[in-house]
């Protein structure tokens, strides 16, 4: 088993989500992005999508997409649970999970690819849409911290995949220095904490 | 419990998905998102990101996000399985969902909305992302078409969510006379199966 991967939020999430698991990472195959390595016909072998990371098995089964590759080690090793154990549980997370994707990690990576025009070499871009993509994310992040509002953690009191999605957002937006309101009080209490756990440290 | 829901691609999804469990759909109220009722604070305090469908419980809780909604279906009534069973089988079909959603359920939507207008009473457009979109959803289907060449279903031989999301974005996006391949050989062979399974049937 290897686990083909960039410096990517998206390739972030699964190591993010193994530290957390107590789970040791597969083999890392580094993917060269910024020198277009995942859009030619030897990565879209492994994913015809060209997108990381890729858990790849010994007998050449390719599992895409960081989520599906979450739940799958998940499934193997229950504890700590990040998806939720009860029916109704897990359907809250799902939630959260999804709405800090598409609510919030979606348009800042667009604001931002639209914006810098940083893989211009291989995408049309609109500046236009950047822009709109980026209100978007803003409208977002006030609603996240509303709903941060009497609960620490996205889905309730306790961490979930959710958090590694939004935590993992955030924290990407600040580096890539999005103009966004990080100091809204929930919000700047939420990056605080869970900038500080172990998971989350690089390297 | 009741369902709020409206014509739309994603609370379909939940509809269909109950039609294949063999569940019957919890009390409809409708939700009247031309009219922008959507956007009303009353509804917000549903959903605070405004979208639909949700489903709320007798107690006040509210799950949004439809494949949040299908999961905990999922979770009550585990056959017919449509997430998987196995955590590789689960996981695989969350990519495959994750892949239809992202690669061309989003981008035909985004096409839709910024090329049409469509919500542009509420909403900045931009006509040269609308175009951007539907290169992005072209290219997205010409892969799935690839992919469908060696199996009937998304995730292999199966029928699962990740069907209901393709077989419901392709429909719509017909519907909607976006300018898009679909007679590609293994899309159209696919449109028409799927479409004639009686869950996909209106009303």
């Amino acid at each position: 088993m290897k686990l083909h991967e960039a410096p990517s939020p998206n390739a972030r999430r699964v190591q993010v989500f193994l530290k957390e698991k107590g789970i040791e990472a597969p083999p890392s195959v580094a993917v060269d992005i910024r020198g277009g390595e995942n859009l030619t016909e030897a990565y879209r072998a492994l994913n015809p999508f060209g997108r990381v990371p890729v858990l790849e098995f010994d007998d050449g089964t390719c599992l895409a997409e960081s989520v599906a590759i979450c739940r799958y080690f998940e499934g193997l090793h229950p504890e700590p649970c990040l998806f939720g154990a009860e029916p109704l549980e897990q359907a809250l997370i799902e939630m959260w999970n999804r709405r800090a994707e598409i609510n919030f990690m979606m348009p800042a990576a667009q604001a931002f690819r639209n914006l810098t025009g940083f893989f211009k070499d291989r995408e049309k871009v609109s500046a236009e849409w950047g822009a709109i993509s980026l209100e978007i994310a803003a409208d977002g992040l006030t609603r996240f911290d509303q709903a941060l509002t009497d609960r620490q953690f996205l889905a309730g009191d306790g961490f979930s995949i959710a958090d590694i999605t939004f935590g993992i957002a955030l924290g990407f937006a600040q580096q890539i220095k999005l103009e966004l309101p990080f100091d809204l009080p929930n919000i700047a209490r939420y990056l605080a904490q869970i900038g500080a756990r172990p998971s989350f440290q690089e390297g």
